[in-house]
């Protein structure tokens, strides 16, 4: 084995286009299911195929989904709501699902603007965002993109597409982190959280 | 999305299988796949299923193979050899051809006794060592297991197999990492390593 057999080394390279895989561990993994469990290797091998050719986008509000609309948008119950939360991606909304504090309808950009990427209004679907505006049945639009430099600006050109419809615009909170330590937090955040405290 | 679709959710448990990878890693590369390199997860997908169907084992010396003898045992110059180096994973192996320093043969364990997990001398493929060695080609067997409870066990259990054959059983040196310091060495290595000091 002066090098390695052309289906392995195959293997390898294709493993490190998961985030956070080196060579090495890329080897370590390739290794590890052709010794110890090859089913396992056929049964992901099988997930990632149907996976890819399987998930598309909802129609309505671009998060993954199996078929035309996802679980939320063909929800009657949740399609009455005025309220509407644009997320970055569909990690977020999850994330923001699992709090189960909203139950409103959801946007999700699947990224932000980055006109050096070549990520502009069109590609973050902001034209679909627009008709569904237009038709006039949402009040308030929350943004909850990330707060970095993308996420804000990104947030500041969709407040003013909102405005232009009448919504109401509203942002999450920024402030202070659950269990976090103030001797810790950045000074950026500490501002934030000054400037938006609120009546004990 | 209150649940993730079951597209989704079974690529997330399937990932779940790679060494190093939980829930959130899982969860976090499903979706980058998706939403960032789709093409990629289609080949890695393929490749998957590739390695796994067409990558069997050297019919001589057990490691990784696409043919019934790997490259190494198909190779003439080093089937003259007589030495033969025992290693317990492909990996290993691919660690010691990646030095260029040894130019004999190889036999691959895939695995070390064990007998609690049903690790036997059949699963290790012993017999077949066996065979090699009664052919009589062989003078010297490197034990190269690694320094573990396990590796060791297995080591001494091999060497006495080897004995019956008459062939001479070296193992690899114990000491000093190249580059370690002193101070963070352990002191069982230590020990080894004075024992086993040389003349200057």
């Amino acid at each position: 084995m002066t090098k390695l057999t052309p289906l392995l080394q195959q293997l390898i390279e294709a493993l490190r286009i998961l985030p956070g895989v080196g060579p090495k561990s890329a080897q370590r993994m390739a290794f590890q299911l052709l010794e110890r469990n090859r089913g396992g290797g056929v049964r992901l091998g099988a997930a990632l195929t149907a996976a890819m050719a399987g998930i598309g986008q909802c129609q309505q509000c671009r998060t993954f989904a199996e078929a035309p609309l996802c679980a939320i948008c063909s929800d009657p119950k949740r399609q009455q709501a005025d309220v509407l939360c644009i997320v970055g991606s569909a990690a977020d909304q999850l994330a923001i699902e699992q709090t189960g504090q909203f139950q409103g309808r959801y946007f999700v950009l699947m990224g932000y603007l980055s006109p050096l990427d070549g990520i502009g209004p069109t590609e973050l679907g902001l034209e679909q965002l627009s008709e569904l505006l237009a038709k006039g049945q949402i009040n308030e639009v929350i943004l909850a993109t990330n707060p970095t430099v993308e996420g804000e600006a990104t947030a500041f050109y969709i407040a003013e597409l909102c405005q232009q419809y009448g919504c109401s615009v509203t942002r999450l909170a920024q402030g202070l982190p659950v269990g976090g330590e103030l001797e810790y937090i950045d000074g950026t955040t500490l501002a934030h959280a000054f400037s938006g405290r609120k009546r004990f």
